[in-house]
């Protein structure tokens, strides 16, 4: 099984981390995102999005961190990421799709490289923007959690899952922006519980080979 | 079972089609996004993020619409909105998460109006903006499909499931920015083959009662 990642990639680190909950090996192949390597017709190969992460499983190439996560999920049911209820599914899906959806992919690189290249934006207006859509997306995670009996110690019960994989990576990029956690305090509980784990230590960018 | 829609939502538009596919019965209540309906105390506490769709169903609200899909698929299992195998799941769940991750919430209409509200983008960039995305996604989705075996007479196979629920409202998307379709064979072709479904085409936005 090989990993195409980058360390920054918050994407990545979601699938970094359910790798490490399932107890699986792998190779990881570093995709270097600011000098380009997606745009590279080796990489694109793996995945014609030019982004990351990648899971290569035998002859298979599966993408988008999610849909990979489910099928961990699906392929090595223990521990389980996802409840058994559909409706504690859907609402552990949710939480996901919150970050996965509605913030993550509004900040990614090659959002922020439009926003510069093409509307001559500064580094001030992108760290609003980047801040904005975060803020945007953590309050109404923080109520999703703070108001539903069924948050947990994480945030769907006891025991980790995909919405705090989901979650702990957009978490770090929200600190390396400097964004005051202060409004959230449900989300930073679970991210401070979420990464007294090894699972989830273990895959921060911090920690990963290709770092800088 | 009650749907917080709007008839131009995309997101809204794959639930409503997903809920045509298994038949089932439902109310809606309209929120109207250009007026701003969905910032309202009563809308947000249905849906805390004030996005559509929300689902209501007795005393739940499901948010987020590849999840609710989700939902409706593993308590309505019939007709089956995604493969058995884990590895075609996977497959099916990434073709829908290029358009719900990585197209249609770049383009969505809060994003929209803050690259014209806060970096002054008139309508011609704020347009080459929104088929920039749909070109970058539409272009890895055709080779995803175009490239894969087992995309059939749909994205997946001879029947209609998940990836053609996401792909379709795209698609309707695209046309209303006069986006050229032709770099796009098999994306169009699957389009076509859903639109001649009616569960799909009762969903188009223009059939909705509050279509304007």
């Amino acid at each position: 099984m090989k990993l195409y990642g980058y360390f920054r990639s918050s994407a990545a680190f979601r699938v970094r981390i359910a790798l490490n909950l399932k107890g699986l090996d792998y190779d990881s192949s570093f995709i270097h995102l600011r000098r380009g390597d997606q745009s590279q017709p080796e990489f694109l190969a793996v995945n014609p999005q030019g982004l990351v992460p990648a899971l290569e499983i035998d002859d298979e190439r599966l993408v988008q961190s999610l849909p990979i996560i489910e099928y961990l999920d699906e392929t090595h049911p223990e521990p389980p990421l996802l409840p058994r209820d559909p409706s504690g599914r859907a609402r552990v899906r949710a939480l996901a799709a919150v970050v996965a959806c509605d913030i993550h992919p509004i900040n990614n690189l090659r959002v922020l490289r439009y926003l510069h290249r093409n509307f001559g934006q500064d580094e001030a207006a992108i760290g609003d923007w980047y801040n904005h859509w975060i803020d945007s997306g953590f309050q109404a995670l923080e109520r999703l959690l703070a108001e539903d009996r069924r948050t947990g110690v994480f945030c769907h019960g006891d025991r980790p899952g995909l919405a705090d994989i989901a979650l702990v990576p957009q978490v770090v990029n929200a600190e390396r922006y400097q964004l005051d956690m202060g409004p959230y305090p449900t989300i930073a509980r679970i991210f401070e519980r979420c990464m007294g784990l090894d699972p989830f230590a273990a895959a921060h960018p911090a920690r990963q080979p290709d770092r800088e």
